[in-house]
């Protein structure tokens, strides 16, 4: 079922620049627009002069609070981020004015004449902080305070039995911290929007959820949702960054103002770091109890989650991150409770691993420790532990076939990076400690229980003969779309060139769900091989007609041809395109994910999103290199073991891994994830530091034979589960190497240098 | 599962004369075009000058053969018959010009100009004559010179059987003969069509077969079927007279050489009778052998259809009559050959009851002679030997389970029709006499085996919430259009006025077979039934994401909106329809009738259409009154019984048997089908008389209990099988009244008259 062979459906066009993302968009004559923002963490505006701004040469609008038409409100549960701030701002990046100008030179010189006053007030910049009784309120008169959310998930009775531990039992507690993190794409947010002459909104954005925009911009700014038009072409990267509202209201609102001209907005690296989502931020406490063999007993513990000013999606990551706190392990009874705080700090969001992130360092630091204090192996307990298929884990739901933590670690235990580790070690050069670590790493795929993880494919014969889909998921870089144009091909049976793909229009595509989740694969790719079968179905029929055969089914789809056996005539798929008319050229079907069928009774806080049923698992090695002199850690070696279903592209499963590795090797080591009262501290890149191709080793990759029966071509989705083994391997490596205790990441040179006896900071 | 309550969605506008017919179509300063005719049967064009006509005021163009840019060949399978002729003319209906005038006046003036010289030749007007080797050839050069097709059937060895009978046995043998018969549809065969600047032929046209079409119109006139769009509005019917070239080649010939008008083409009555096809005379010759106890064991016999001098369907239409030779009835050995045979009379064409009309008739007449030869009740003699589901029919087909033509004679033996006959035949008035027959029919559905039975259908979801049916299959007035409308309606749990139906465009129609064979509402139904069930899970998939309901299974579809029970919340289907995006609103599935899985080893001459699987089954009761003065024999009472699948409507079936047995009762006692060298002596319908309201007893009707598992809800097709009672039916009942022997159809005042001992003719 591999598809090795297929290279990339995209390949050659990003590769030789022929790719168009929105960011390429610029229609001559196109008027720019741009914010100001807030610049002060948390304050009340007490005087807004735009007067010398509008009077800009060259500056079409100047538009604030009392030119937004509707609610005001954006944000995909919680509608609590203003597009424009009305008296309070929140956070540094909010928006407090909209300038739109002829050129960028007048739109930077508009934006420079904007005067603001304002009363500073109060910040709050820790979560936990956040939640007492005197902490300033960042929505003042809101019922829970600062409480954005709260969450229980309970199986069996962990209080009890960690109060019944006998004296043979072990117990081991420890706080965890993972910092904010940013997506750094590529590509920052930008688009595209002009108000036609029909009433249409048109707009081009870098998003990953161009059908939900629509409704999001129609809230925003009382519109009919159905007269906005969205096309996502390709996005230079997202991350989960692009799952919301970036510039989409904004410009929007821009637009309304310059009826029948074409408004763009690219947000700045800077602006991106100042005004963009962000990883949350957390506080994690563990107590895990096991027995003296090390048989898992209870969990419990407590995720506090920084969501910044405004809800965004804080309180679904927070599920996750609790529903994904008891690891891929076998644990009788758990209870985690999750809290998440509004803070004056950066807008929390979705990022690739969703709060798993947070629960997965808290968890394998704890399993780690608990290792140290049995005198185990960390790898053996792990294993020991592993959760199975029709086992139930943490949040009460019994896991299906293909869960498999056990093989994951076997798979990294048997390669040379495991057992040559002791050799590895010993051969370090001078100045340097090595050591190994050894996680196990789940992720959830799906939107879970509550709401339709769905999407609809709509799949054209041209008059041509090849075909062409309609992707209703954006491509973030992923490679979903040249995923769905090999898997066409295959259920098709034609070869990689007679299949196109062209980029989300919410007016020409069926809707589909956002691209997250590490979901679009498995969803889109379901629906899109529904639309292939049906479309086989009528290739056959239609040929029939041309072949005069009275049994379809004994005809067979051939490459560019429908041929039948019982006569060795053929018909050219080219014939069958000119044969068909229009609509008959179009196949559409849709999928939706299925969700637990009898979910446990815990979360119900949850209304949205918990439980999921769909995971998949691995495990990661990661060797470091602590230089004795410098504090600085390298790291030397990253092996990801992956079990996500049946593989359809390696090289597509590779590059996944490989990316989240780096990434989560990132936060791990590299990313200045500082905060100075609400703003990051690192700016820009020359600051922000992500670890480029030299700073990092080759991933190495082992995918499982593995297959998930409801999966498009027995596949699972798998963007996410990578990112999760950096943090926790390297802490476990650093331990390994040098005996420092991590619980707090990025790893800093200080910290190593100290632990290494070398000269403290 | 029957809709007796849903009125015809036709009816109000067909009652009030809004629905719009093709021949209510005449778009202001449109042309007229026009054919003359040949008038003579046989002969060669010596001289023929249009420039008088040319030079007419008015006539904007004169067309001949050489202005025919392709094949100027038409036919439905073999390609026989000249769009205009050339040198020779074959019958008197032959087109030998084409005239395109700017109004019905100068039309007819430019027609009158047209000046031919012939040179007449011998004609052959007699099917069997026809293949004497001394016959005149009507396509000299023809390998087979006359003989069009000849086929058998065989099963088991009818001959060795017949040659073996014993003395106890029994054998009657009888020649039949059918007459022609002229469709007489309201609406004769008319037009409009028109070549667009951008190179298409855009075509309106009362057919029965408008995907067909194109490829016809193509071939005879060289052009790409592709550039041709016909609509099929409702047709003022067909009955299989549409089922082929009328108007279409010589209108789009016309349309060709007037670019960017439109063209007009209307058929008087006169012009219908002249060149229109006709059902084939025929010539019937059969031997049956049975048992003393009146079990059959053998039938051979002869078919001998007139062709008229093109093919047509005659080959086809003669195998069907062959397969249906043997009856609804167990007869272990049959051998039944045909004969199809050029001659200079009418085109012979498809007309209800397909061949099946002509081989009934012999059939029943020879069941009636054995059982006045071995002193039986007719009907107990056909109940003793009918067909069971399992046996074999003559050609060797294992018939399917619904065969049950016992169950249809014993309905209407229990009628007081028939309990009661001997009363009514005794409460005769002065000079009647009474009598009453009984006949078993059958009509086999859809085209058979050899080519696909095919239709797609398309189901649109409109803005406004509702749905729209686009047929592929025209409504000639059978209904099919309002059945489809109920169908869909039921599907989809909506009311009947949330579904309307858009006749045939080749444009925005999927493709489909013709309307005929009574297959339409088998075939197109259960593609459309498949269609809704698309729409159906399509609706409660994108419901789900308004309801954000993660289980779209749960949903309801109700009227007007889908429902999830589980939150009592709903969305209303304008909502979808406003949601989705065109395409999205669109769902086309297709259907392909299937056919004999192992088809017996004979017929092997017939490449298309044989054998069949479906039958629809029934029994005729005909009681008649001769007037012993006169001879005229009036049709007193009539039942019919059918066995079809389920009832859809119950309505719709009557309508069908009533329409049926009118006809096929014209046939037998109306219509005056004589014919003149090669011409019908009844020119129009002053003297072509068929029957009114007034001259016919109100048919009643019994539908069985029946149900046909791979028919839309049930059913089977059975717009055909009502037609064959009357004519064997009267025959036997004029024998219970009168003693006479009929072998010829229609019946003559002057023949029932010299029976009853009145005056000779």
């Amino acid at each position: 079922m591999r598809d090795d062979a297929t290279p990339r459906a995209d390949a050659l066009a990003k590769a030789t620049g022929q790719e168009r993302y929105s960011a390429d968009e610029t229609p001559p004559g196109c008027l720019w627009a741009g914010v100001r923002r807030a610049g002060i963490p948390h304050g009340l505006i007490t005087a807004l002069d735009v007067a010398a701004a509008r009077d800009t040469p060259g500056v079409a609008a100047v538009l604030t609070r009392a030119d937004v038409p509707g609610t005001n409100r954006q944000g995909i549960v919680h509608k609590d981020q203003p597009v424009l701030c009305g008296q309070r701002v929140r956070h540094c990046g909010d928006a407090v004015a909209l300038v739109v100008a002829e050129s960028r030179a007048a739109l930077a010189e508009g934006l420079s004449r904007i005067a603001v006053d304002f009363s500073p007030l109060p910040g709050v910049f820790d979560p936990v902080a956040a939640l007492l009784p005197d902490a300033p309120l960042v929505h003042p008169g809101r019922e829970d305070g600062n409480r954005l959310a709260h969450g229980l998930v309970e199986k069996g009775d962990a209080p009890a039995a960690l109060a019944g531990a006998s004296a043979d039992d072990v117990v081991v507690f420890d706080e965890f911290h993972t910092p904010l993190q940013d997506h750094v794409f590529l590509e920052p947010p930008n688009g595209l929007a002009r108000l036609t002459p029909a009433g249409l909104l048109d707009m081009v954005v870098s998003t990953q959820a161009p059908f939900r925009d629509r409704f999001e911009i129609a809230h925003a700014l009382g519109l009919d949702p159905m007269k906005i038009r969205i096309r996502a072409p390709y996005l230079g990267g997202g991350f989960g960054g692009k799952d919301g509202a970036t510039v989409q209201c904004l410009l929007a609102l821009a637009a309304l103002h310059a009826p029948g001209r074409w408004v763009k907005m690219a947000w700045s690296r800077e602006e991106t770091f100042l005004a963009g989502y962000k990883r949350h931020a957390a506080t994690v406490r563990l107590r895990l109890l096991a027995g003296r063999d090390g048989t898992l007993r209870a969990l419990s513990g407590v995720l506090n989650f920084d969501a910044g000013p405004y809800a965004h999606l804080s309180g679904e990551i927070m599920a996750l991150g609790m529903e994904h706190a008891g690891g891929p392990y076998r644990i009788p009874h758990t209870r985690i409770e999750g809290f998440c705080a509004y803070t004056n700090n950066p807008v929390g969001g979705a990022f690739r691993g969703f709060g798993v992130v947070q629960a997965g360092f808290a968890t394998e630091r704890l399993m780690d420790a608990l290792a140290v204090k049995l005198g185990r192996d960390p790898a053996g307990l792990r294993r020991q532990n592993a959760l199975c298929p029709g086992e139930r884990n943490c949040a009460g739901v019994t896991v299906e076939a293909g869960t498999d933590t056990a093989a994951c670690l076997d798979a990294v235990m048997a390669h040379p990076f495991w057992t040559g580790r002791e050799a590895w070690k010993k051969a370090a050069p001078a100045f340097t400690r090595r050591g190994t670590g050894l996680v196990a790493i789940q992720n959830a795929m799906g939107y879970g229980r509550g709401l339709p993880d769905a999407a609809a494919a709509k799949l054209e014969l041209t008059r041509q003969g090849t075909f062409r889909i309609h992707n209703s998921v954006p491509d973030m870089g992923q490679g979903n779309a040249s995923a769905f144009v090999a898997m066409a091909a295959r259920a098709l049976g034609q070869p990689a060139h007679a299949v196109t793909c062209v980029q989300p229009d919410t007016r020409t595509c069926p809707p589909a769900g956002s691209s997250s989740a590490s979901r679009t694969t498995y969803t889109f790719g379901n629906a899109l091989l529904r639309a292939c079968r049906a479309m086989r179905e009528k290739l056959l029929a239609r040929a029939a007609l041309a072949l005069l055969c009275d049994a379809p089914e004994r005809l067979e789809l051939l490459p560019g041809a429908v041929s039948d056996p019982a006569t060795g005539r053929a018909v050219p798929l080219a014939r069958i395109g000119l044969m068909l008319c229009r609509d008959d050229r179009i196949c559409i079907d849709q999928f939706v994910m299925p969700v637990v069928d009898n979910p446990p009774d815990t979360g119900r806080e949850f209304k949205l999103g918990f439980p999921h049923r769909f995971y998949s698992y691995g495990a990661c090695l990661c060797a470091v290199e602590a230089d004795t002199l410098t504090g600085t850690v390298r790291l030397a070696r990253c092996l990801v073991s992956v079990a996500c279903g049946r593989v359809f592209s390696l090289a597509g499963v590779e590059q996944q891994l490989q990316g989240a590795a780096a990434q989560g090797a990132g936060l791990a080591l590299f990313e200045d994830t500082v905060l100075d009262r609400g703003r990051m501290r690192a700016k820009d890149l020359g600051t922000y530091l992500i670890p480029t191709a030299l700073d990092l080793p080759d991933t190495r990759c082992l995918a499982l034979d593995d297959d998930e029966p409801t999966g498009p071509m027995g596949l699972k989705g798998m963007g996410e589960v990578g990112i999760h083994g950096p943090g926790p391997a390297v802490a476990q490596a650093l331990y390994d190497a040098t005996g420092i205790w991590l619980r707090r990441l990025p790893v800093t040179p200080q910290a190593v240098l100290e632990a290494m006896g070398g000269l403290p900071s």
